[in-house]
């Protein structure tokens, strides 16, 4: 291997606060929801289903979504399965296997917990932002998550 | 609670594509790891003790640096231990708590993991951005992810 190209001081800090910010959000993003008995994976499922035709997606297209292993995203599901707020259903026509499907009482629990997850949202970062850095957020991590999400189905 | 202030289309594709950029990342340096045995997680606690006088940091200081809680660094930090890359280290004198301590072989792995590590960073993030890019990520998260820090500090 050629020497390793260090990250210069500042790519090092960049790459740094990119991480801790991330982390914090999500910690603090998560915490805030378990006022309403959620955990932030579990309200990105809900909100994945409730934006979806019939309330419903395959496991496979979920997992995609929601960039996670298919084992992980069922153990997921088994525990949102067991609170009552999606169920697991099959199609006999499709061997593609098998669906989640929003329950009414998770339907209920979304549109709940919604307004005060996107307050914290807006708290935490969307408000601190002018809208210049809205926009390079966009710009900046749109094209690295859609490199790598073809890196990841081409696997 | 007044009407929520829903995100804009363009605040959420922001907010979107920085979580799932962020969530891609983590999974495809934590892969690349594991060709070095490591996990992402792993690296980071390797990072901070390699960077620390006497390759050593307090448990909690540890759980501070890596934004994780106390109970979740200790089972980290145990699975280390069984791999030979840490020992944990109590010290009479202070009772602060225990140490986490670089191994020789943690030195060792940290060390020719590096290279490839960054070359990662690289290449799916850093090589990627024009040095405003640079710029705009470290200004947009550092200050968020010190507001965060300070509110999970505070608590």
């Amino acid at each position: 291997m050629e020497d390793p190209r260090w990250l210069s001081a500042q790519e090092q800090r960049a790459w740094r606060a990119h991480l801790a910010a991330h982390r914090l959000l999500f910690h603090q993003l998560d915490r805030e929801l378990h006022e309403e008995g959620l955990s932030l994976n579990d309200y990105e499922i809900l909100v994945n289903l409730s934006e979806s035709p019939d309330h419903r997606m395959r496991m496979s297209e979920l997992a995609d979504a929601t960039i996670q292993s298919r084992s992980r995203l069922s153990h997921q599901i088994s525990r949102m399965e067991a609170a009552g707020l999606v169920v697991r259903a099959s199609c006999d026509d499709d061997r593609r296997g098998t669906f989640a499907v929003l329950t009414d009482l998770g339907w209920k629990t979304i549109q709940r917990a919604a307004p005060g997850h996107v307050a914290g949202v807006r708290r935490h970062l969307i408000d601190l932002l002018t809208p210049e850095q809205v926009t390079a957020i966009e710009e900046i991590f749109g094209p690295i998550a859609d490199r790598l999400q073809s890196i990841r189905t081409a696997r």
